[in-house]
């Protein structure tokens, strides 16, 4: 069967501090908003029950060539890492994920803590994060070792 | 400034148990594996360190009709809830996110648990779940008022 690429259609926009993906820093304590297009606005509906959401949204601004293995910007010392153990903004498809504090909701805003999109971001996607996304027992691979050695 | 969509390109593909949408149930106990292509293989270095990574990949078999506001199948009773609430996979952008336990790899080939994607769907990345995105003192929306209903 052939593969047809799906047309994604952003439902909104991320407003955040960050004018370029160098100047993401401190994005945990960061606050933001998500403005979702008023075509979308219906969808929000009880979307204030969730304290999280994870949203789904383009890197527009990166860089779009990625490496399979490379040596993640915190370390920046070998060995490399597999891309797919690490959370660069460098991949095969340029879909980031993000969860975010939902601090309160004035119509089509979402006012949000943990932002970590360029200013003017497509959000593509928003879902609640709901008791089931919460891990017990969890490992943490090649991060924990780094930690480790940070300590 | 004008939207481009971007070109998505599977890295791999789900093997489920599950031929059809109206198939899935039980995920959280499913075992499946992701079967990730060659060429990107070099890619999942370090993931065995991973208990627990995110899939993304895509709704290609669900009707790409969507509603705003519907009444989740779990219930089928009104309230109606928004989309965005929910994680429905009629959704305006075909990306599904799951998060699966990561039970060994094999090369290529990922064995996991907590499968809900139907046998065949396209992998559109695999994200690593870090102790970050283990939030506390959550809270669960419309999914609460459900749960204490059927309690």
């Amino acid at each position: 069967m052939r593969y047809k690429s799906p047309r994604l259609t952003p439902i909104g926009m991320a407003h955040t501090p960050f004018a370029e993906p160098r100047d993401v820093e401190y994005p945990r304590r960061t606050l933001g908003t998500i403005e979702i297009y008023s075509s979308y606005e219906e969808g929000l509906k009880d979307i204030e029950g969730f304290s999280h959401i994870y949203i789904l949204w383009q890197f527009h601004k990166s860089d779009t060539r990625y490496e399979l293995q490379f040596c993640p910007m915190r370390e920046a010392i070998p060995p490399p890492r597999g891309l797919f153990a690490t959370r660069s903004p460098h991949r095969v498809n340029p879909i980031a994920l993000t969860i975010v504090r939902l601090l309160s909701r004035d119509d089509r805003i979402l006012h949000v803590k943990g932002v970590d999109m360029v200013d003017g971001s497509p959000v593509l996607d928003i879902k609640p994060y709901t008791r089931r996304d919460r891990k017990s027992r969890i490992s943490n691979g090649w991060l924990d070792e780094v930690e480790r050695r940070e300590r």
